[in-house]
């Protein structure tokens, strides 16, 4: 494995009979994954975090005939697709904390008898067969692998083509560590053609595949919901909202629009947007867009809000639904918690909204009537993460409501089946 | 309300606009019915539930003019058709017992401190907007309203044409019981046109409906895979077994053979082909088969079985297949544990499948590893049921892995948000 590998030569008429064989080995090999138990699955887990530490020069190397390779690639992107050495030990580190999770797969709950005498409850199982659709970014191969091993599932990745000798090589030490293990090498495969043509073969396999789940940006993932056969666990738009009632309490206002908004800018939970009532406004809006501005902020608001400082540019309709992931933030002001709720219903993308208010009342009514994927009182936006949540890790965030909804970590990749018990029972 | 109510005359280019104001319309009510109180969720269920009684003989009346103008239905379609003073009552009573249901909307899980210091937890929600597609039984009208009215979502019906004056005579009760309670008549709306381009158009609407339940044959339900832009909550075949390993007790199963094949044969849930290990066939299988053969049960058989039974013609490979819906059964001798599950994971549906074992190994392995939506032990498949496993009521049963699975009550319309609590809580 000291060799740098190359892609494979498949090409035209050839993808889909390639792309199918993929996955009917994914099928084939997803029913001893679904067998393993955690032990194994957490003995290939540490073999693998230990065969990608072993192998990191030669990883490094991949990586650097694809960054060699990638032309025509933005700063941003390049970012990305390169690894370091540090960046390899983390993919190794992010491996062997799978291992540490609690294995989902074959707890049984709520088994209780029934009148007729049978027990009946319900098991959790695997999907079966993820696809796993990203850019050109590599850790996410270990991450993703990880994750539908330890949840019983087999994996089929498709990354840009860029990472395409990163993936390959990462996705040989996951199938070493799957070996080492007894599990089936075919548990995790990486669909080794640069030819556009796979992702479109691999959304029609609807036989073997179960869930797909797009990482990237917004065109691959709207490119994916309308190709792909089978479900899919997406991602849109995160518009988040904070909103300060007129009990909000001064210093969480300041502390939690500041974070919403200026702790990271680029992601998915960041605010894009800042509601108040007239009074909250009055009172709290002054300081707040003064530490926004100070933060380096664009403010873009309504003519309530620009009347309060001095340095918020007038917004447009298309800034209530904008999602900015830079340093702009849209600000209005509202009549009341109805126009409030109104307003995230109406502009919102129903991802991740926040109340800061010191009223029982209104936190409560905010909490069921936003519908949201999540919904917080009194704590940043920021907070919406699979790893914040408690999940250990995620697989995507789900903006859907169907299945999963939200940070998706190991349990959004199982169902449940329905058990019964019995001594002889027949139904009367 | 005492006029036979004439179907809407919306055809040709009209209908995707109706369909889509339908749709608007259900998805605007869909924001009430998610804030609907229990109380008044269930003074609708009972005003609507008195309001069927009440008007019984103008839906009887409806529902002879459907009769009369059906032609070319075969007798069992015009007996699904047909209302009687009793289905009437009935149809009344199943509304009612749905208000005694517990209210699965609101119900919050799993609150926990993180170490962060927020409080995170999972609230459950509607899903929105449900769409039912059924054919000629006015009766599914009723108890679709009503398991979406409970589970706070606004439902579009679509029942087959031939039973519109019926649906629209009951959809009025409904939407009279809606009102009573201070809910939105359009919370339920029956698509009132005959014309067929009306699914094609429901199944567009994915900007206003969340999920789409398909009840009624084969090829409705495959159409509706294929054209829903939404996802959709299916059934597909039931070839469900039965399978006697070593160890079978002889009256448990010769009790569930005989209860799982005869005691319905047009279910889903009936057995279609029964599976024994060698030494369990020759022990078992001259008693089982004589039962089911006097009870009028064509068996088709391998080699093996037609050796035990006189009665047992050869099976095809089609048979291993085979949905029947009636008095014929498949039978095979297996050559082990393994070479059963084998045959149920090739020929089988992924239905229900019971084993019949006094072997705690293979009791335990039978679970885990046989991937139907349920899984027996010692209990006649006939089980699997909303009633029996105690949903109270079902709105389906799911064939996939997605969401739901098996039989989907209440809790299968519904999704789980996340809630976040602080006191003032930002992102480190």
């Amino acid at each position: 494995m000291a060799e740098v590998i190359s892609p494979l030569n498949v090409h035209g008429d050839d993808v889909g009979a390639y792309v199918e064989g993929v996955a009917r080995a994914a099928r084939t090999a997803s029913r001893a994954m679904a067998r393993a138990t955690s032990a194994q699955k957490n003995a290939a887990l540490l073999a693998i975090a230990a065969r990608l530490r072993a192998q990191a020069s030669d990883i490094l190397a991949a990586n650097q005939a694809d960054v060699a390779a990638a032309g025509g690639l933005d700063a941003a992107m390049v970012e990305r697709l390169t690894l370091t050495p540090s960046r390899v030990e983390a993919m190794a580190a992010g491996v062997a904390e799978v291992a540490a999770l609690a294995d989902p797969i074959g707890g049984i709950t709520d088994l209780e008898f029934r009148p007729t005498g049978i027990q009946v409850g319900r098991m959790r199982v695997p999907l079966g067969v993820v696809g796993i659709i990203y850019e050109a970014r590599p850790n996410v191969t270990a991450d993703a692998a990880a994750l539908c091993l330890k949840s019983g599932n087999a994996a089929i990745l498709r990354g840009g083509s860029e990472a395409l000798r990163s993936n390959q090589i990462i996705a040989q030490c996951v199938q070493h560590g799957l070996e080492h293990a007894g599990l089936p090498a075919a548990a995790v495969q990486v669909i080794a053609t640069t030819d556009r043509a796979a992702v479109g073969a691999l959304l029609a396999q609807d036989k073997f595949v179960d869930v797909i789940v797009p990482r990237g940006g917004k065109s691959l993932i709207e490119r994916v919901s309308r190709e792909a056969r089978m479900p899919v666990i997406k991602h849109l738009d995160g518009v988040c909202h904070v909103f300060l009632d007129d009990s909000a309490d001064a210093a969480k206002a300041l502390a939690i629009a500041v974070n919403a908004k200026t702790q990271r800018y680029g992601t998915c939970n960041t605010m894009e947007t800042l509601l108040a009532t007239p009074a909250a406004a009055a009172r709290l809006y002054p300081a707040i867009l003064e530490a926004l501005h100070g933060a380096g902020v664009e403010l873009r608001g309504c003519e309530r809000t620009r009347a309060l400082h001095g340095k918020v540019v007038a917004a447009s309709e298309d800034d209530w639904y904008a999602e900015y992931l830079a340093p702009i933030l849209a600000v209005r002001v509202v009549d009341d918690f109805d126009a409030a709720v109104e307003h995230i219903t109406r502009y919102g993308s129903l991802h991740t909204d926040a109340i800061v208010t010191e009223n029982f009342v209104n936190a409560r009514r905010f909490l069921a009537e936003v519908d949201s994927s999540s919904v917080m009182v009194n704590a940043s936006t920021r907070f919406a993460d699979g790893f914040e949540y408690g999940l250990g890790a995620e697989i995507g965030i789900s903006t859907d409501k169907f299945h999963a909804r939200g940070p998706v970590g190991l349990e959004g990749l199982t169902s449940q089946k329905w058990i019964v018990l019995g001594d002889g029972h027949i139904r009367a």
